[in-house]
């Protein structure tokens, strides 16, 4: 239970010098989470309201729920750019059907997360691999940046089904370009990547604390939201230069939403909110546990999926869109002081009473100034170096990521992540499926036995010594037999072959099976197959068919030393 | 071009010796294949003659372009149910739509087959698992038993799409059974039955050598066709007792077929075409091996591919049905005494002679005595037992077999390979994502280590040393992160952790990302990482980012004896 509800434990612990921290991070999150929801919710194709609402409860939830004490829920920027893409095919942006389908997605988010989690299913979160995340990051940042290019020109262009669709239509309508909108977006832009930097820096220089700093630049967003109103609200830029603006903004929190439940829509749906499930938890969990590390906190990645999914399923009931765990929000979250999940409390309670007095005047907020916050946050999730840093290491790794772009680019994210789960699975399967064999000789006198290719070492004719250096499991098993084959067919003096297994870990039925074959064939060769260093579990699994038998007169021994000394004598 | 062309070897250095063993193998493999030839036919929904043609010319080139000396090849009755459960949805079972996307479904077998082979990609078999192939097998062999019913009944009733149809269509039919006709079924299964068992014990026991006995039984579904045809041509069991027979039966050779080309009949076509590759071609390999190590002959898996892709589009053209290489075929064909691939030439040209000059005579063969060859030669692929020797062995093998059964019977053919092949990939990768980990302590004075857990030994305060049984990739990064960090935690006096690499053959550039951030975040925690046991190949692709600077102060050593030596001097 206590598992589950993890507020019981630290709640009623509560200590009073952990109030400023949580404090003080709830306000400067809620500062900087006002002008992100509002245009996550636009970027996801819904009234900016709604990514306040996804900013109420949900935070709340997660606060109670969450394992992380600093994670920072809410709407983000590739959830947000996943549930467009998810919900256009089906209905138009804005619409209120498109609203309803928003709705029914966080909740199947929520829902599907939520048994995950409970049953312990946080596993699959390992699909990902680091090339595939890294390419989707920045293949999709730049899908965002495309989609917001409207309204820093001040067209209209639909995002279309596709890509490319987007930026033909973008081309289209360039002739239309408002040249005060696009004025506006580009000193926003200045003013935002100013901030984030050189004003930084400046802070540093005349006295302030690194931390401090970087949270006064975390500002530059909200400080760009109220300029953009006093210049709308106070100078007219909308009637009089035709800057538009976010308009009719209601006021008050939102109602109670159920989203209708309707099979063919469930089942249309559930690819997207598998992919938003797996997405949203690893962007949430890695970032969880990185800011846990810092302060030794330890992060439980089940239950972190038990607290998304109420998360989701409160955005779902509230008039939200799915959320997940920010990686800027939360570094601030932390850089600002939280200590508790009280903090995320806190930004829900503020956020709510935003929502209540505020709202309303953000009915003059210029679009233009939304898109610039959207623009310059994923810009720093841009990143081609690490093609090049990959392929370095790895020219499939490097390949990996490469292919997960262009999918991305290409097909958009769905189908672009399932392009790079697939392919991560084959390039792993087939690196194992050609695993690296050593021919094993010994080194001087000692009891090391090193590859004869790598090393001077001594070998003993009539034995073959080859260690495997991979398990074995059905991708390798034709590979390795016809590889063993071929070596004892080189050899024609050898008598004893002399498996080392000290990296085998696992030996599935497929591996057994010609496992059993192989030492036959090579007993009707008048070959004898022997083993060593087989590590505890494999033994043990060795044991129930009874390997002793099958080896006879082949032995096991503890290590390939004992081998050498046994076979060797007269 | 020897390699593409494997008779430009042993064609010109035919021995004369081998001569007779290959025209004994030919002519005894003519004999079993006319009765299964003419019976995969009609298992796989086409006229009988189709199964003739396709025992022909393909026959002849694998002949010529084979690496295995003794493989059958020719129609088998797995790809025969396959072809049917492809063909079936798209047009009705003998009409000449179907014909003609019969003749397509090899020639894009084979041209699949063909360049598969030719970039030497035979890896894809390794998708098959042993418990997948072994469960696909009997679940298959259930559902042409199931097939041929309606045969032994004397009933007419249609497939179905999905497995559950045919026997709702059974069931239904029940009630018109034609009693002559079940009872000559059933006789003919008797008769099967008694050729293979105790007729084959009888002839050891009167002094026959057991292959030639074995032989002997073998040509029981020749005798029982000559026997079906006697009743029905001398007694008319056709007429007197409404014994359905095969009917018009065109003798001559097939003319030259061209398979028309059509993009949405090839789209529709790939996904069978593309499991009829996997099932044939691992069907085949698995028996060419099989058998070539028994004379210490080498199958090339690829030109295996090779030959078998010409194969398909021979099949193709010449009015044939998707073959591959048959087991119970290819097993006779070496106890004949096949030496070369001139014993499948020699098979080819007779039942071209067959085609030419008996096949018309087939037209008074009764039907039922073909279902009743299929139903007996199948009933020996049935193989239940094996679910309890894999899941003694592993639950997750048996779990693997039972669902890829189920999935077969359930959902067909197609989708349950498809079924098979991605829960082995999970079931892999989820093993592969919770690896062994064991702290080792030092064996008595020895250099050996061992699992603190299963050994008696000694250990070192201050230093953690840890081996990790698995290669290092993006599935098992997060675990393995957790795993350590919080073995760390436990022991507070760590200042040393040392990992033995002994069992690492691969890092991926997911786990070298986790690598460097954990040695990182140790490195904060006053701990410090060293390595031993490294692998050549790992080291090889660590040393392309420096992970001796990762390391600092950490080090890397040849053995962890030689770490623990360094690491314990005062």
């Amino acid at each position: 239970m206590r598992k589950l509800l993890p507020f019981l434990t630290w709640l009623p612990a509560y200590r009073r010098q952990d109030l400023p921290g949580d404090l003080m991070a709830g306000v400067i999150v809620t500062i900087m989470l006002i002008p992100q929801s509002l245009a996550y919710a636009m970027l996801a194709g819904l009234p900016p309201e709604y990514g306040l609402y996804a900013s109420i409860l949900p935070l709340f939830v997660y606060g109670l729920l969450g394992t992380s004490r600093t994670l920072s829920v809410g709407p983000v920027a590739v959830v947000a750019l996943m549930t467009a893409s998810a919900l256009t095919p089906f209905a138009a942006p804005g619409s209120e059907q498109y609203i309803q389908l928003a709705l029914l997605l966080a909740l199947m988010t929520g829902v599907i997360q939520l048994v995950l989690g409970l049953v312990r299913a946080g596993f699959v979160a390992s699909l990902l691999s680091h090339p595939v995340v890294a390419g989707f990051i920045t293949s999709s940042s730049i899908l965002i940046i495309i989609s917001q290019l409207k309204h820093i020109l001040g067209v209209s262009a639909p995002s279309g089904h596709l890509p490319y669709e987007a930026v033909l239509n973008l081309w289209g309508a360039l002739g239309e370009t408002s040249i005060a909108t696009l004025v506006a977006g580009l000193s926003s832009i200045a003013l935002l990547f100013a901030m984030r930097g050189p004003l930084r820096a400046l802070l540093t220089r005349v006295g302030l604390s690194k931390s401090t700093a970087q949270l006064i630049a975390r500002t530059g967003p909200a400080v760009l939201v109220v300029a953009g109103m006093a210049a709308v609200g106070l100078f007219g830029a909308d009637t009089r230069l035709g800057i538009a603006v976010v308009g009719e903004f209601p006021s008050g929190l939102p109602g109670l939403t159920l989203p209708a439940l309707d099979v063919p829509v469930l089942q249309a749906l559930l690819p997207a909110a598998l992919m938003i499930v797996l997405v949203g938890y690893v962007e949430s969990v890695s970032v969880g546990r990185a800011l846990g590390a810092r302060r030794r906190q330890v992060i439980d990645p089940d239950q972190e999926l038990v607290a998304l999914g109420a998360s989701n399923i409160a955005a779902g009931f509230t008039g939200g869109m799915p959320v997940t765990g920010g990686f800027s929000r939360s570094v601030v979250n932390y850089d600002a002081g939280a200590q508790t999940g009280l903090a995320s409390m806190i930004t829900a309670v503020l956020i709510g009473l935003v929502t209540l007095f505020v709202a309303k005047w953000f009915s003059v907020l210029p679009q233009v100034v939304l898109a610039a916050t959207v623009i310059v946050a994923v810009s720093s999730l841009l990143n081609f170096r690490e093609v090049g840093r990959l392929w370095r290491y790895s020219k499939g790794d490097g390949a990996l990521m490469v292919l997960t772009m262009l999918a991305v680019l290409g097909a958009g994210v769905e189908i672009g992540i399932a392009v790079g789960v697939v392919a991560s699975l084959m390039l792993y399967l087939w690196r194992a499926s050609r695993p690296h064999i050593a021919v094993l000789g010994r080194v001087g006198d000692s009891e090391h036995f090193r590859n004869i290719r790598r090393h001077t070492v001594t070998t003993y004719p009539g034995l073959l010594i080859v260690r495997i250096d991979e398990n074995l499991f059905f991708a390798n098993t034709r590979f390795l037999e016809d590889r063993l084959l071929s070596l004892v067919a080189a050899d024609k003096d050898v008598k004893h072959l002399v498996l080392v297994c000290s990296a085998i870990s696992l030996i599935d039925a497929s591996a057994l099976e010609s496992l059993e074959n192989f030492i036959r064939k090579l007993r009707e060769l008048g070959i004898t197959v022997h083993l060593t260093d087989v590590k505890g579990p494999v033994m043990d699994r060795l044991q129930l068919i009874d390997i002793g038998k099958h080896l006879q007169p082949g032995r096991i021994f503890l290590s390939t030393h004992e081998a050498v000394v046994a076979l060797t004598q007269p």
